[in-house]
């Protein structure tokens, strides 16, 4: 079959139309892939900057097609295991070890199917899966979301945040953003968020956040580092940090006398649970969200998607593997 | 009335006998006290180490005594509002700016007086109610402690570590304790303690722990400072680590990437709620659970209590009152 194949780092991703079809076996389905989408995950891997590299592999965790003629969304997490707390040691995610969506065929475990949002088309399907299950469990599972929250979400530009964003927003929730990009800022705010503050132009932008929302019952964060304890100090009694990643490297000083005087909750949270991807299907349903794609590619072309998903922001690059 | 009262800072706490003696209010009532005991915070105070400090005032947070006939004792947290999740504004803890304890009589309002546990003597009873609902809500309401649990609970010689951990082994979670000294390690494993670790003789103690427990569900931590980073790295997937103090200052390095991976939690937890306070007294009857005395001071003899208290351990230091 057609696929889009990564044999080693040196040569990077190899389009060929000969890899052989998966096949099937007890509790596992095969997935006749429409459309897949491209994750930072994917382009750290082909870099050689992520754990346990194993090749030859096909790339690709986000996927939507048929099965048996019905149209399906894939869960990219695999074996999460029982507790809806935490993964299991078992516990990783479609597209390295296992072959993942940049091919024709991709065998995923049955349970990991579930119908295609009706709302949704087949690209912005395959926009959906990793970016909202993150985005879901970071902002509802473990930040706990309530309508009448004040939420800051960092980083805007990022596909999981933008994600967050327009989910906090359907709920209601009063949302603020932040990023190092005014584009990102202006579209946040079209959308319905109540301030976009630029921390690359604006020093003190937590001072600004202070002095507009007071402080905050939820912040959602990717970057960590030195600007981590601003945002500490920017929650408000009871208040609560969820990070889904850590861009910025380790916060440099954090002080436990804020955490304990205020009754803060500081969460970490990664990927999501069955339970989460379903009840991220279903808002994402009920609410009619599209996540926002920025360029098409047909398979052939997987190498030239992954130079402008690499450059490119919150938009998601779709491989369109058949029309 | 007989109190200890410290009019300014210079001269320190000064024994007197003719201060006025309170007036009651609605809502509120006055408690004969009998014992009161001594806490960090009013050695603090003294010491002119506390925010806010207002002159001149009686100390005293904690005290058992009786109203109308009744053994009482008294929830030292005043004003802690409506939200079980933190506490309100005005929250302030008894003994500065309201006169405390270590007088004849004391003012509280009538909701935060509650019965004597009945195992308990008057000593006793004093020594338990502000260590005792700040390591309450720091292992159940925050921490969420189970009985399947192995917990680790730093700085065993603390006066709230210490009731922590006969609070963990009467609901028999597997208790782990670190101390930077051997006597206090002796006692946590004649109480029932797993194994004990001395920070200050063993410098990969997080290592000696690891290879014992494998990892933690639960973490009780007043320190923060470097060690905190230990101890993030010693929980288990889904953990969590709760603090009370930091004695040992900002932590110097935090890592995002093991927060969010293993789905931990790191919370801030200081005092408690009333409920808090009941559910504390309820489980301290129930186990018939006892702190530890370490001497008994008439209140005229009070500065040398303060003295004494000042170098002491985990066990409390008490002012009887009336005998």
């Amino acid at each position: 079959m057609k696929a889009l194949v990564l044999k080693d780092l040196e040569h990077g991703l190899e389009y060929v139309e000969d890899y052989p079809r998966p096949t099937s076996k007890p509790g596992w389905t095969v997935v006749d892939v429409r459309c897949a989408a491209i994750n930072r995950r994917d382009i750290w891997i082909t870099k050689g900057m992520y754990a346990g590299i194993r090749l030859p592999v096909i790339l690709g965790s986000d996927a939507s097609g048929y099965v048996d003629g019905a149209p399906v969304v894939v869960n990219p997490g695999l074996d999460w295991g029982d507790d809806p707390r935490f993964q299991s040691r078992a516990f990783h995610i479609l597209g390295m070890p296992t072959d993942g969506s940049f091919a024709e065929q991709v065998l995923v475990p049955t349970a990991n199917i579930y119908p295609k949002p009706k709302h949704l088309n087949f690209q912005e399907a395959a926009a959906l899966p990793l970016a909202g299950v993150t985005a879901w469990r970071a902002l509802f599972t473990r930040g706990g979301l309530s309508k009448s929250d004040r939420v800051l979400i960092t980083g805007i530009g990022g596909g999981v945040a933008h994600l967050a964003m327009k989910f906090a927003l359907a709920t209601g929730a009063d949302v603020y953003v932040t990023s190092s990009n005014n584009r990102h800022l202006e579209k946040a705010l079209q959308l319905g968020a109540t301030l976009g503050v630029n921390y690359r132009e604006t020093e003190a932008w937590d001072k600004t956040l202070k002095a507009h929302a007071n402080g905050f019952d939820l912040v959602i964060d990717s970057a960590g580092g030195a600007p981590y304890a601003r945002l500490i100090k920017l929650l408000d009694f009871g208040g609560r940090i969820v990070s889904y990643g850590g861009t910025l490297g380790p916060v440099p000083s954090l002080s436990p006398q804020v955490i304990f005087w205020k009754q803060l909750n500081l969460m970490g949270s990664t990927m999501g649970s069955p339970r989460d991807f379903s009840d991220m299907l279903e808002f994402v349903s009920r609410y009619e969200i599209v996540p926002d794609i920025g360029a098409t590619y047909p398979l052939s072309e997987g190498k030239t998607a992954f130079e402008y998903a690499a450059n490119g922001g919150h938009r998601k690059v779709v491989i369109t593997v058949k029309d």
